[in-house]
C-alpha cells in the first residue's frame, strides 16, 4: 500500500477510499454523503474553488441515477453554506462540463463550485476562460501531483502555478471538514 | 390582458402564467414538472441552449427547498435526454451563475443547459466567454423583447444579433414540447 492510499484523518469518510476517476483523491475529500463527495482542488481558480462528485465513476450526468442526481446538487448546495461563510463568497459559479466536447478533462461527472465576490479577479469572463483552458484542465493537475508524489520533489514545470502540495491540501481539506461541522452542529441545535 | 399574456398553445401548462423574474415567459417554455420549467432562449448561444428554472422566483440556488434543487436538476437530465437526440448533442455544459457576482443577469435562478459537438464554435472558452459576456446577457435580451413587443417592429439595436421573435421562440418551444413527448412516451412503452 503506497503513501498515497492511507488517509491521514478520514475517520469522517469511514476508511473508504475515494477516486476521482482514475485518481485516489481520499486525503482531498472534506464531506461525503450517501451518493457523493467534495473535494479540494489542486490549482482553485479562485480562494474556495472546490469540486462535487457522484461516488459512482460516470461520465456523464445522464449516467447517474435520479438519487445520484438529487444527491448530487443539494450537496452542492449544502457545501456552498460553508463555503459562503468561511470565504465570504456573495456568489457562485456552478458548472458541470458534461462531457468532452464541453470542456471535461476528468471522465468522472464533476461540478466545479466557485465563491464569487464583487471585483474579484474572476470578473468578465475570465472564470469560465480559466475553466475551459489549462488553468481548469483538472485532469492534468492530477496527473501532475501523481508524478510530483512518484518522483519524489521533481516538479512539472507550469506555465502559471505548480499544483498545490498533498499537505496543503490535506490541511484545507481537513480545516473544511472542520468547518463543514460547525454548520452541522448549528443547523442541529 | 395584454396579448403578451395570453398564451398560444399552453394546454400542456394549464394555461398557467410562468414568469422568469420579472418577465412572463409562458409562451418560450416547452417543459414543466411540479417545481421547475424549462424554457428556450431568445438568443441561444448555440442550437439548443436552453434554460431550467425554478417555479420559485428566488435568486440563489440556496434560496430553495430541497425538493426544488432536486426538481431543478433531475428536469435537466430530463431534458438533456431530448436535446441529445434532436440537435446530436455529445456533451452539454450545464451552468448556473448563482448571483449577481458570479455574472446573473436575472435575479432568479437558471440552469443554462447548452449542447455541444466535437467542433463546434463553442469550443475552446468561446461558450463560457459569450455566457458571461453581453451576449449571454438573458436579462437584456428579454428586456428587448418586451420593448419589442410595445413598440410593435421598432427593434433595439443590437451589435451582434436581433433577439428572436415571439413566433420564432413559440415555434420552438412547441416542436420541443412534442419531441419530450415523444420521449415520454417511449419510455412508458
Amino acid at each position: 500500500m503506497s503513501a498515497q492510499d492511507q488517509p491521514q484523518d478520514m475517520s469522517s469518510l469511514a476508511g473508504r477510499i475515494i477516486n476521482f476517476g482514475k485518481f485516489n483523491v481520499t486525503s482531498q475529500v472534506f464531506h461525503k454523503t450517501s451518493h457523493s463527495f467534495a473535494l479540494v482542488n489542486l490549482k482553485p481558480l479562485l480562494p474556495g474553488h472546490i469540486l462535487v462528485c457522484p461516488l459512482a465513476v460516470q461520465p456523464h450526468l445522464s449516467d447517474l441515477t435520479k438519487d445520484e442526481v438529487a444527491d448530487l446538487f443539494l450537496t452542492v448546495t449544502h457545501v456552498q453554506r460553508t463555503l459562503k461563510r468561511v470565504y465570504r463568497a456573495e456568489a457562485f459559479n456552478v458548472a458541470v462540463q458534461d462531457g468532452e466536447a464541453a470542456g471535461q478533462s476528468v471522465p468522472h461527472v464533476h461540478c466545479h463550485v466557485i465563491p464569487r465576490v464583487t471585483g474579484d479577479p474572476g470578473g468578465g469572463d475570465k472564470v469560465h476562460e480559466w475553466l475551459e483552458g489549462e488553468e481548469g484542465n483538472v485532469g492534468r493537475h492530477q496527473q501532475e501531483q501523481q508524478q510530483q508524489e512518484r518522483q519524489a520533489g521533481q516538479w512539472a514545470k507550469d506555465e502559471e502555478r505548480k499544483p498545490r502540495s498533498k499537505e496543503e491540501m490535506e490541511k484545507e481539506a481537513q480545516w473544511l471538514r472542520e468547518e463543514m461541522g460547525k454548520d452541522e452542529k448549528e443547523s442541529v441545535l
